[in-house]
């Protein structure tokens, strides 16, 4: 039910049965605001989709609006997913990474850690991130976390967070034009190479790597890095997601090549849903097979077959794809005894 | 499938796959020899309830009686409904706290904590409490607790106990007349309330709240009320029960304000079954907004739709409705990801 990307399904197999620490890195990049580049979220609030992922993956309702982030197709937000998988086999920890939101999720209990990051800029003119700030505080939470699980689930919430990673890995030389996926099915290319392309054109050689995250990346992107050079494969950790999660593991790759640097790789893995990986137009295992880091990564055998659900099967037909962590839930879920049809039906109750 | 009867659902939320300590604090009350008065076990053989559930709990059989404790009508102890959480999900650890029982129940390996407390009397002569005592033993027993678990579940056996708790209450001065549950579907108040008017004529303008609980109050109560000070908000605990544990919550507010005393309340709450909650005969939500600390209630959306089984039936007719910490431990096997329907049927099994 959980099939293998690059490398051998011994690390997820290990991890049957065992407990997970969630956690959810949410931030917002201005980018998300130029229009049509993304579907996550309701046009002119796509600022509040991590918010609202964050109330709803923790307490099951959606504080900051009044109904459940829906794109203009009716594709339901990826939360649905993880929730499911809560609901089913719950995470013995939920905590949120607050890396720069435009509004704090209201919610009470659960850990959340706030880094006093800033949400970033628009990329097509510059993203303006002090890059080595954020680096830095993933860098210091990862050496620091403590998880009291078998394993830490790492995922993300980031509105047209594919094209910020794209531009950055690009920025980075990574030769991996049209390997980044889109929540789209059919990809509105135009808005997204102008920005990319706008973005790159900031870019002078000269430029070190954290001068180029500046200017085009994420703060999801440029911490995860930190984290997971800061945690140094002293945890399990799974990267709970696809072309931006391989983007993150390009990032560390590019630094530890400058810095002629080291990094154990056994702790370290990336799962996604069917939908990336099957998504012809991107490239997951490009990404991964770009990167001198060996990096176990694995996909969620699940799809909405079993549902009559419209709105669900637009999933299936390649809408929406990924985001808060649903392929690594989905696995989560199916590593712990829970069928694809419990999880179908679980998913749909959520619709209501 | 948890609701919130006061506050917001964060609390209850975070416990979601978290691990619970039950413990199951067990007293006799004479009040309970009184004819008609409870219909909490084999008349005649009231007493013997408490003990009884503790068995049946823990080890799943009845040793000090032949048979698992029937009311006249038949219906079973909610112990059942305990049980079968315990089965599907097991709580990580279940300990007794004998707060006064006629027979301990006969049980190794489980650990029992005995308090030296005698069973209090009738209280419409005198309940005849050390109450400043048992308060005390419940204050250190919380002061010294040390939960290895995510939260600890509180629950009660007392047969009764909704009388002694009525009265408690009235003799505190709170404005609750009929607020108070009956394990009766048609309550009979004529018993009922020439018992707790016979126990508040004891009752003296000069009396303190000590020589209040003395009289009229059973152990529970007062070592609960104990406890929670005790513990002062440093572990989370669910007190698991209705109109009892929100009696017990009462008898804090009195102390905290004649002590002008303050207490933290972020990790305190309530939870009960739907069927106190909708019982119209009580109001477990007025009783809780008669107290100046917020408190978070719950209960467990569950009840026996989903059953054919006519003994179990009667909990939906209004019969029996909570005790031995039912709700909170349909709660907690809910927010384990068992289901309704797997409760049903387990519950079902063990009326064999």
């Amino acid at each position: 039910m959980i099939k293998s990307i690059v490398g051998t399904n011994d690390f997820i197999e290990f991890l049957r049965g065992k407990s997970a620490t969630f956690l959810l890195a949410v931030s917002n990049t201005k980018t998300a605001d130029i229009e049509g580049i993304t579907q996550a979220g309701i046009p002119g609030k796509i600022y509040l989709t991590p918010t609202l992922d964050s109330e709803f993956l923790t307490c099951g309702e959606v504080r900051s609006l009044e109904s459940i982030a829906e794109t203009p197709k009716g594709v339901p937000t990826p939360a649905l997913l993880t929730r499911a998988a809560h609901l089913l086999k719950p995470f013995s920890n939920i905590e949120i990474l607050n890396l720069g939101l435009q509004v704090a999720p209201k919610v009470d209990y659960f850990k959340t850690h706030n880094f006093s990051i800033s949400a970033s800029g628009d990329i097509s003119s510059l993203a303006n991130i002090d890059a080595m700030d954020v680096f830095k505080k993933g860098l210091d939470f990862g050496q620091n976390f403590e998880c009291k699980d078998d394993y830490i689930i790492l995922a993300e919430s980031v509105p047209s967070g594919t094209t910020t990673a794209a531009a950055t890995a690009l920025a980075l030389d990574y030769d991996c034009k049209e390997m980044f996926s889109s929540s789209f099915k059919d990809v509105p290319n135009d808005i997204r190479n102008k920005t990319i392309q706008s973005a790159l054109s900031s870019i002078k050689e000269s430029d070190d790597i954290f001068s180029r995250l500046s200017k085009v990346s994420d703060n999801m992107l440029i911490f995860t890095a930190g984290f997971i050079l800061g945690l140094n494969n002293q945890s399990k950790v799974i990267l709970a997601g696809g072309t931006q999660m391989a983007c993150a593991l390009l990032i560390v790759n590019s630094i530890l090549k400058q810095m002629q640097g080291h990094l154990e790789t056994s702790n370290l893995a990336l799962c996604t849903t069917k939908w990336v990986y099957e998504d012809e137009k991107s490239d997951i295992e490009g990404l991964l097979k770009l990167n001198d880091l060996k990096i176990n990564a694995y996909y969620a055998d699940f799809d909405f077959k079993e549902s009559s659900n419209g709105a669900l099967k637009l999933y299936d037909e390649g809408e929406a794809k990924e985001g808060v962590g649903a392929g690594a839930s989905l696995a989560y879920a199916l590593l712990n005894g829970i069928s694809k049809k419990e999880l179908t039906k679980k998913i749909e109750s959520l619709l209501g």
